[in-house]
């Protein structure tokens, strides 16, 4: 093919990136609510019919830019992601400051509250969100503690789907209630107290 | 004071409960996005102007509406409610459980969703959230928490703060992820794992 014509597949390839990159940046400048799937188009110099050929919503462009955002970052929890050193805290330590940074950055923190935000009111958003982001997180993250039970690292009686929920609660409840930064430190003060418990030793 | 002539303060008072009843029976038929000022107003009997003249928006209604809610009943977690049985892990049992099941509620669980979900984009809705409800319940529990330690339940250099923000944590994180409906059983392991630890004992 002579480089004049243009390739089809690769200009959707180039708009697609276009149009996930475009929702990141301006969800950053303007906040998730001030968005529009216009504005989106605009930016990355599409047509806005573009966007609704591949998503159905603002918030369905929104999913797919955080999950490209989560995936490429350490930390992010997609699955098969998890470390394992051998150490199940120090693995816990690292996943959990990695999700951390990635909430209190500039471009996935105001995203990712837009996105929770909008999944209240869209049943179908919020399937997709745990379809496609929470679970295959939680599946690697259930797998890396099952390994830490095999070894005997965490006793056999534990339940490991409420300590994710405890741990990255923890995180959410942060980032949604906004009642103190995320800090690192926490994540370490959290760890101590699920692995040591709570009684004088 | 003649009983034929209306007492403008009681008026007020009857005035202002309509309001606050309207708000939290509309939005458990409707859902939160869908219920306007005006609906609250019509369902209330007064005038929208009146709302405006209490509450600066609609978030602002919702978030006294939850706060009275949450005030009524079990496990609410308006300052001083704290039971003190002498047993930490079982008072702060009943007050989980007493979350959980407002969570779960018809009438609060949506109305809740629906107030973080709108806060996201109102920093001022997610101050006054913070100060009028999350702050006074962690007071009290701080508070209670604080005897525990002094009793030795719980190891001095436990922080509790981070436990608050796990134990309640994991709720918010189902509420507003829907990623597993709230139970009571995952109540009692995430106090099995704070407690115990996770090592073998």
């Amino acid at each position: 093919m002579p480089p004049s014509v243009p390739d089809p597949a690769r200009r959707n390839e180039r708009s697609h990136r276009a149009i996930l990159e475009a929702t990141v940046e301006l969800v950053a400048e303007l906040g998730y609510e001030q968005v529009s799937v216009e504005a989106i188009a605009k930016r990355a110099g599409v047509g806005k019919q573009t966007i609704y050929r591949w998503w159905p919503s603002k918030g369905a462009v929104a999913l797919e830019a955080l999950d490209d955002r989560l995936r490429t970052a350490p930390g992010g929890g997609s699955s098969g992601s998890w470390p394992d050193t051998g150490d199940i805290v120090e693995d816990l330590r690292v996943q959990m400051y990695g999700v951390s940074e990635l909430f209190t950055s500039r471009e996935v923190g105001p995203l990712y509250q837009g996105l929770i935000a909008a999944a209240q009111c869209d049943p179908a958003l919020s399937r997709a969100h745990l379809d496609q982001l929470i679970e295959p997180a939680s599946v690697a993250c259930r797998a890396r503690l099952a390994l830490a039970k095999e070894r005997g690292e965490i006793r056999a009686d534990a339940d490991v789907q409420t300590l994710i929920d405890m741990l990255w609660g923890a995180l959410y409840y942060r980032l949604l209630l906004h009642t103190r930064p995320l800090d690192l430190a926490q994540i370490d003060l959290s760890l101590d107290i699920v692995f040591r418990g709570l009684r004088d030793a």
